[in-house]
């Protein structure tokens, strides 16, 4: 038996996911199950990720957690569903006789910090890429190594995406108790190359009503939402799934828009209507229709989700004019902010005839800047102790 | 036999009509046959109304129409459409031996000249009531007394609610050839006098797409208008018919709201996406909806065609407060222009606690006025001679 160490840190990596077919309704609150499947795109973790550090050892006395240095509830009962689970698994396993390399008290509390290289306001889902690297960092803790879409499932639903790089699918499943409701890889990362993803972070308005809340009162009031469901995204999920396999971006691009604005349709249709899309987001939507128009096929494709914020899917050869495009009908406010983040995009100039085809009024200001990435890979395990976010007395360690 | 008259003129007012169960879709689109039912209320004349003059005589030489002053293509298919049914109608009356008290010869040309009193940049569906008045004097004139729906039908699919005053029904027929797809009244306009409605006018950004286009692509790419119609549709039908029958305002109301909504999701469900609702729209939806928890109940509901303004329905009893709730939040430009037309609103102050829970950043300018009026009744006959448009030559009279 080796000898137990007064504590065990592990640091891990995850990313942020979008989805291109959505989830957006649960058939039950505990387990986080939803009405329907979904998938999702992982984006590259060199621009958007999470990265959690979790200690565990016999001399703290109580669970707690730092979010981007703050302390926040543990009692929170996401996070609880989240420790409980994974302490199951690894309960489960010890009781099958798995020798164990970490023999660590299940009964010992963990201390976890968890930071963003991404600005909380801008409004970009971090709750996947939070609960998949929590769900991450403890399986190695405490040396699980089966499914973890439950644990993160239970901190946020499409977490369990985010456990994954390339493509991936949540299953919804059919059984009440959750158990064949998981994630799997459709394609990996590799599987792509060409394929970029432009987040446009929008200037916040009012702050847009939670998913959790949201989607609970279209499970309840949204008759079309239940069809979609039921009849709609089935096919969708097969389509999706064929689009990418082939890598066929026409019709990945206009399913991807198809299923973004039927989401948004049915939160419409919820009662009282949740309305996530802006004026901005609405003119973001038109100069991409008229971008593809003006080409005539599908070069690009929005979708939203509970914000404004659009993610925008192309090929690396139409990154540069699209992303001119987008600066030329929103220009960016001067006001020392870099307008365009992560993967380097060569400016170039407009066509005249293209111009004219956006006709669109400069609105400027409205879009706060664009983080340009790509398809990536899935939750990592850091080896370098320095990039642990928790000393070794299980606090986090000073800013840097 | 009369001796023929070498003109005959006749000149009939009809109204608009809102729909609080929403036409969106056909099912045929050259006898325009929806593919759901709709229901609608129709508005009061003294604020809003449509005055045709037709006019018939053997020394016409061809059809000619003005609107508002401006001569218009009378060769346009749609108005075409109409006359040739409403020839078709008057031709089998004839030949169904009924006694003509105008023997004008069916080859005689019609002069027509149409005006409204409510200006046409207020967005507000006039076609309805063109059509419908067009249809009622055509039929004046021809001495046609039969069902007049195809002939309004023909020329703008919701002129047949405009047929009648009150509360108006559009079924949407299962015969291909369309004879059972027409209008019939409800209610009469004296069945709900505390019913009050009110036209917020919002300022105009860009033009929205026209509806035959929209409804067309709607159909053609919206598998949750095709449900909507086939599944929703005729449960809120039996539903809004109680509401109206009943006076129940509280499930009038939310029914209405509701199905509204549900137009609009099947627009962002199109695609490309229809967006009718503007930032005001929601900001409007989101005023309604604050109104009325503050009160505990449904007491006004809005309605959106396609287009921004918004019909918001009340009872007598609301009207001042929600006027001054829609002045608090959306403050008039002082630009001289009258913010209040229509019925006389008594001006009150606003609680301080409604003003809490109305909680909006005020928007000056949005809304450029509100017109205030309630159900009213059908198409009229005028008789006095100096309300006809067009002079004893079949020529606008000059502008007064």
């Amino acid at each position: 038996m080796a000898s137990e160490k007064p504590i065990v840190v592990v640091t891990c990596t995850a990313p942020v996911n979008i989805a291109v077919v959505k989830y957006w309704g649960k058939r039950d609150e505990e387990l986080i199950l939803p009405i329907n499947s979904s998938l999702s795109v992982t984006l590259h973790q060199d621009q958007l990720k999470t990265t959690t550090t979790a200690a565990i050892s016999r001399d703290f006395t109580e669970d707690r957690i730092w979010l981007n240095g703050q302390e926040e509830d543990v009692g929170q009962p996401r996070l609880q569903a989240c420790l409980r689970e994974i302490r199951r698994l690894a309960r489960k396993r010890r009781s099958n006789g798995h020798e164990d390399p970490l023999p660590l008290s299940l009964s010992y509390k963990v201390h976890v910090a968890s930071e963003n290289n991404f600005p909380t306001a801008a409004g970009l889902a971090s709750s996947a890429a939070g609960y998949a690297c929590l769900a991450y960092a403890l399986a190695q803790v405490y040396g699980v190594d089966s499914d973890l879409s439950e644990v993160a499932r239970r901190g946020s639903g499409s977490a369990c995406r985010s456990l994954y790089g390339g493509f991936v699918e949540w299953q919804m499943g059919e059984r009440p108790d959750g158990k064949d409701s998981i994630a799997h890889q459709v394609a990996p990362e590799s599987h792509w190359p060409e394929l970029r993803v432009l987040i446009l972070v929008v200037s916040a308005e009012r702050k847009p009503m939670g998913s959790t809340a949201g989607m609970q009162t279209s499970v309840e009031t949204s008759a079309l939402l239940k069809f979609r469901a039921e009849a709609l995204v089935p096919a969708r999920m097969a389509e999706m799934t064929r689009c990418i396999r082939e890598r066929d971006f026409q019709a990945f691009g206009q399913l991807t828009m198809k299923d973004s604005n039927q989401f948004h349709a049915t939160c419409l249709d919820t009662f009282p209507p949740i309305s996530y899309l802006s004026d901005t987001s609405r003119r973001i939507i038109q100069l991409v229709h008229r971008f593809n128009a003006h080409h005539g096929r599908t070069k690009v494709a929005y979708t939203f989700d509970a914000g404004p914020n659009a993610v925008v899917f192309t090929l690396d050869d139409t990154v540069a004019e699209f992303v001119a495009a987008v600066r030329h009908s929103f220009p960016p406010e001067s006001n020392g902010e870099k307008f365009l983040k992560g993967l380097p995009v060569e400016p170039i100039l407009l066509s005249d005839e293209l111009k004219a085809a956006l006709g669109m009024d400069p609105v400027p200001g409205s879009i706060r800047y664009i983080i340009a990435t790509q398809v990536g890979p899935g939750p990592q395990v850091l080896d370098d102790p320095g990039a642990h976010l928790l000393g070794p007395d299980g606090l986090p360690k000073p800013a840097a």
